[in-house]
């Protein structure tokens, strides 16, 4: 492999990374559960041409690829696999363009989630989706696991979000997908295709993402419950009142508890707790907030507590936001991530209270209630092997759950190394068939990304 | 081919046409520029079980097979080529299940689009693509397209308004498809990539519909222009200053006098004609309103007019979904989908003139402002040949000028039998390898509508 390496520092300036203790972080992301093993190398390009020279080398060398951005995800896909060079597009950050009359940026794939807000909000613009870690993940990961966040339940997701894509194929060559334009149907919609396909098609290289004009600022609602069921109730209601709010979070007992101690704080919180914002405004934001807080309090809610005051709304978004951070007092985190429809979220929260019981682990809940996506996180001693069994156990069971009640596996954090064997229970035997016939189609050696997704 | 109609007829009930006279009408959608020729049989299945033995049958005979809707269309993808199978899907027409709690339907794909907007109003709800012909055109078909409409501007795309899809192969197995929840990332976006594919990758049975609340009645604003490079600017001001309008409508000079011939009523319009709405409802739709009408002002509207009156609202779209019909008068129309981004709104217009000059056919242009996505149509004599290549060749410069513009062969419409060379221009040769590859992944022996969107 000497050969290759030589070929890559000559095509790459000599940024190639070879030192295991240099390349360390880069065999894994933050999914404590998946296979990862030693990378052969560690390439940081700064250009698309570089991206090409990196894909051409390891084809010729049968050497296989794993693409990554800043590592957050929450599936093993950007884990390395035994001699892979990783691709790592963080030196790839720049946003080429804001186009304010047609709503539009074009950015490099490393480019921070946050980063391109703020570029872009200058313009009175909003780009919409905004996962959990939106402060250090990167677009280029956003686009290959289709990220959500909490504005999806308003806004959509990342491939709501995409005109067009530049990728970097298994033979090296560049493919354009997509547009500029707001509409367009001409051929296959490969830009689809693309988002979401955890870099096993081809290396993202550029993006023309669609903007939105930036919101009014949000009012917020906070409703407590006695009981969880009564919660779950109250979100299929809003639904069912034909309410939209741009965020609807729901926490569990646990996940209050797990808060209130690390932000030193009284959430003033039952058994769960619903945070609701609308960003429509006026008098329209304070309607829909009455109707949502009515829906709660039929729905049997302990204490509602309105505010338009934008730091309070944003302390309560805070405590939403440090959930998982709040549970490492107790252990490591494990967190799960499915989606059912929004009228079984009480029944999956309920369910993962059984599957706690049974496996004598703390599971905290908590999740986009507004879209059924829900993040049911395990809280385990990483020193007890007995206790990662059983957190595994209850991360499974969580999936089986999930189906059950007519959802899906995976939300928004992605299939990637761990969830393959629940992909092909999802999809079934034609579905993942068909998921093979692409794959071959477009990477008939199997260059990327190998064993994520599927086998 | 005798064997293949006795399978079929044994498998559909006898429902299998085969006289040319009653096939006739099989033969071509609206689009009068595409080829089309005599299919073997028409066949009308009532179920996925009878798609999936036409199917079967005729992979096993190696005839291709032609799926259609309504025969909407409006670039021949649904034309029949000789000796082929039509398959029709117009009985496949149930609306299956109407899931307020969760804000979806699920319908077979021969629901009409209006039907499926009734079936749904009941209940609150609002299924949002609209295309002009929403009141004979079939889901089937607008899934095959990826059908826009009025709505686009604020509701997107048909793709937007999928969750799920069954589909049958070119194997004959049934392929499922996404999922019943809002979000789900398990997997490569299969629902997308068979919307739009034009019935080359399979054919659709069912589709899992995602649903909105019903809007707010709209108030509606006219703006009259003495150039239409004013209105142009405006369209472009309205999206720089954040509105989105729930529709935004352009029509130019050819359009205006089109439909006051027709509807024998005076549109009090000067060179350009923008309709706009907002559905936001009450003090919202005012505002958004004033904000459009400001901006038309300021961009030189010789006249502005508001309205709140829904009688009124209705007339003015009446005026503007009547323009193909009103073209009638002058002769056949031949009507092109071109998007561009919407600053070059204008530069598309005045381009049209000039084409119109050059080949001595009046082209209207009206379209989707809101979106940029125009439809620049010929009136001709179908009567005479010469004519008819000279309404062809202001086709394809229209074409050019859109590509020219920065926009897409098509917004809407599709590529079909009429646009395959200008898909090959406008997504290059690696974009177009990549087509063939896929088609060749799902469908290895070309069953499915051969010599649609490429060769």
């Amino acid at each position: 492999m000497e050969a290759l390496l030589t070929e890559l520092r000559a095509a790459l300036d000599g940024a190639v990374l070879t030192d295991p203790d240099v390349t360390y972080p880069y065999r894994h992301d933050m999914m404590p559960l998946a296979p990862h093993d030693q990378p052969l190398a560690v390439v940081l390009p700064t250009s698309t041409e570089q991206v090409q020279a990196v894909v051409r080398a390891c084809g010729a060398h049968g050497v296989p690829i794993v693409p990554r951005g800043a590592g957050s995800g929450l599936s093993g896909a950007a884990n390395a696999v035994a001699g892979c060079v990783v691709l790592v597009t963080t030196k790839m950050n720049h946003v080429l363009e804001v186009d304010p009359d047609n709503r539009l940026a074009v950015v490099e794939p490393g480019v921070v989630n946050l980063d391109l807000r703020d570029a872009v909000e200058k313009h009175g613009l909003f780009y919409p989706p905004d996962p959990s870690s939106y402060d250090w993940c990167t677009i280029g990961g956003n686009l290959a696991t289709n990220a959500g966040g909490l504005c999806c339940v308003k806004y959509g997701v990342t491939t709501d979000s995409v005109l067009g894509l530049e990728v970097v194929l298994a033979s090296g060559e560049l493919l354009r997908t997509g547009r500029r334009t707001v509409k367009g149907v001409a051929g296959y919609d490969l830009t689809k295709l693309f988002v979401g396909s955890e870099g096993t098609l081809g290396v993202i290289t550029r993006a023309t993402l669609a903007l939105r004009p930036l919101p009014q600022a949000p009012a917020t609602l906070v409703a407590s419950f006695d009981r969880t069921a009564d919660a779950g109730a109250a979100v299929a209601r809003v639904v069912r009142e034909g309410v939209v709010p741009s965020l609807m979070e729901i926490m569990d007992r646990a996940s209050i508890e797990a808060v209130e101690r690390y932000l030193k704080t009284d959430l003033n919180a039952d058994e769960a707790l619903l945070v609701c914002q609308s960003d429509a405004g006026g008098e329209v934001a304070r309607r829909e907030l009455a109707v949502v807080e009515q829906v709660c309090v039929d729905a049997g809610a302990s204490l509602t507590y309105v505010t338009e005051d934008l730091a309070e709304g944003r302390d309560l978004l805070t405590a939403r936001r440090s959930v998982l951070t709040a549970l490492e007092v107790y252990g490591a985190w494990l967190t799960d991530d499915v989606c059912v429809p929004r009228t079984r979220i009480a029944e999956l929260i309920t369910g993962c209270e059984r599957i706690s019981a049974d496996v004598g682990l703390r599971i905290a809940v908590v999740g986009h209630a507004g879209d059924g996506n829900m993040h049911p996180t395990i809280v385990y001693d990483p020193s007890s092997a007995a206790e990662f069994d059983r957190a595994r156990r209850a991360f499974d069971e969580i999936l089986a759950l999930g189906l059950a009640l007519g959802g899906t596996i995976t939300g928004e954090h992605g299939v990637g190394k761990i969830k393959r064997e629940w992909l092909a229970k999802e999809i079934g035997p034609v579905g993942l068939r068909v998921h093979r016939e692409i794959k071959h189609a477009l990477d008939p050696t199997g260059l990327f990304n190998p064993g994520s997704m599927f086998a």
